[in-house]
């Protein structure tokens, strides 16, 4: 449905080269494809990623410390499992992802609300609210879902912290692939000194959600706790498609793959910007962030973005509403809409006037 | 290694066959591989399973009541998210497979074990230590790991406490496939009136390991709650090798595949049991069952099996401990023994006579 969130642009999706890679690991007819998968991940795979995340993210890590999981809940999951008790505290981010908060409370992880400013989330007001707390859950390079950076003093705020509490910090690294403008900034991950930060990575943003593989770096000390977690519960990741993946990376193609979708995805974001600013000024005002795979458009008046969202679904448009990604109540209204399938100006004009019916009908 | 438990014969998976369906399913280009799976799983995979079940198994089910899932355990903890609360109550089989107990336990399931004996679990001994538990967990078919299949009565007996108590039976029937004498078993779940059996299957046994996909069908009553559930946590399973599984299934493969893994099992099972007779009966005494994948040999003497298998794995062989797959303390010693990937009569007889030598050193 068009304006959904976090889905990569299908239509750009190498599906030609990743077919290629994936008949050619089939030619080999290894049988390490049949039997039960390491449950850490396929070694090949975890090595092209320590490669990737130390020229990429600014992350030294062996293949060692780097978990293949089917998805960020699945590795959420393990973090739970191998580092908490029920009934431990984290801080999340107020707005937050709230697939990530439903697996957490599952996993019987007592969330405290953390409001997040245009600086990322706030440090000082988590270690008044819940100094104490196990883990923070945290989406520094670009918040979900609104989109902020955390600034530099946040982020060494919040490894102090951490520190001082022998607390994990849970870094989500969805898409952090995609920024338009300015640098990019590193993970939180290469700041940590001390190994607080479980770093995690998913394919799903950067090459295709049907993979369903995903990734996790853990900080040294743990990965022999991490192993016995997973010889129990871990049933390991498809075979194939993780030797594809591992081909893809190694062979350059993602690195060519990123750069292309970085492009494409600034062209598609200009195009929603601006049909956004031609048609619905009066009621939306987009705040464009330096990256990610949607916009976030603050409602002008006093209209409730449930409404709208409602009203846009109705019309068979994704939009969703800021609101809902609260676990407080709020007044802070606004659209999220992904623009990553935006293929052209003429769609995003389209599908804008689209919107625009919908609010008005 | 040797004797390995749970795995099919890698030498005998009709990879060729897979490679070309997945080929084919690749050149299709359907974009909805690409996308976010159904978290239930590829709806043909479903359908196609349904249709074997009726036939091959006796239940009768759409494929709305079936989710595709990454394994067994993932089976568990769907059905622990849904229908159970921390600190339900659950029979477990006396010996029974670790997994599910690790598993169910992470889950915050309080397992009380019931003795296994010539006819299965021991309906009137669960009632007599858990009357009120919520749920039984079970493999009727071929008991796990001693090979026994649930009798009629006990079947019966097994239903009606569910029916009285409102508690939910799992039925795990991990390898009912594999049959070699006597007339195929029903499921449990053929004969389940009123929605009380979980049936849960796999590939892993049947295709091979490295697919990771099983399945699971739920009470009609059920299909909305296990929905909900997956919306929330599910990440849904890849979508090209359901696809393509789907089509082995549908195109006749899959019963072809049974039919020939059956011949070709007896005759494994038949070089495994001849050998150890030959060579080890003094040791042990291979108790016969009707199906399974491994043979379960009991100490003959007073030799401790942990002692035996702990031996077995210096010369590299993986033979597992009978008593290690309880959950209290047992004098009832044997070792268990994989018989799938024996290739040969000669092959069997090599293996058997380095365990013997293992023992004997």
């Amino acid at each position: 449905m068009p304006f959904q969130l976090g889905s990569p642009a299908l239509d750009a999706v190498p599906i030609r080269l990743w077919r290629r890679l994936i008949t050619r690991r089939l030619k080999m007819s290894d049988t390490g494809l049949l039997s039960y998968p390491d449950p850490r991940g396929d070694l090949g795979l975890r090595q092209a990623l320590a490669g990737y995340l130390g020229v990429s993210r600014g992350i030294a890590c062996d293949a060692d410390q780097i978990i293949v999981t089917a998805g960020y809940c699945d590795s959420l999951s393990l973090i739970c499992r191998t580092l908490l008790r029920q009934g431990d505290e984290s801080w999340f981010e107020e707005p937050g992802y709230f697939q990530a908060r439903y697996m957490l409370e599952a996993a019987g992880v007592v969330l405290t609300p953390i409001d997040v400013d245009d600086g990322g989330i706030n440090v000082d007001l988590g270690r008044s609210k819940a100094e104490r707390a196990q883990m923070a859950v945290v989406t520094p390079t670009h918040q979900s879902p609104t989109g902020v950076s955390l600034t530099l003093p946040r982020r060494q705020a919040l490894l102090e912290w951490a520190n001082d509490n022998e607390s994990w910090i849970v870094e989500d690294d969805y898409d952090s692939e995609y920024r338009y403008r300015g640098r990019p900034i590193p993970a939180l991950k290469s700041l940590d000194r001390t190994g607080r930060v479980l770093y995690a990575g998913t394919f799903s943003k950067v090459l295709f959600p049907g993979l369903r593989l995903a990734y996790l770096v853990v900080p040294p000390s743990e990965v022999v706790r991490f192993g016995e977690t997973l010889s129990r519960y871990g049933h390991g990741c498809p075979q194939l498609p993780q030797a594809a993946l591992a081909d893809f990376i190694r062979d350059g193609h993602f690195a060519r793959h990123l750069k292309r979708m970085r492009a494409l995805y600034a062209q598609r974001r200009g195009y929603l910007q601006r049909a956004l600013q031609t048609a619905l000024s009066d009621r939306l005002s987009v705040e464009l962030q330096a990256g990610g795979m949607h916009l976030l458009a603050r409602c002008v008046g006093e209209e409730r973005d449930v409404e709208l969202a409602e009203r846009a679904k109705g019309a068979g448009l994704k939009v969703e509403a800021l609101s809902t990604w609260f676990a407080d109540d709020t007044d802070r209204a606004g659209l999220l809409l992904g623009f990553t399938n935006i293929a052209s100006e003429e769609d995003a004009i389209r599908l804008v006037s689209e919107l625009k019916r919908a609010f008005d009908d």
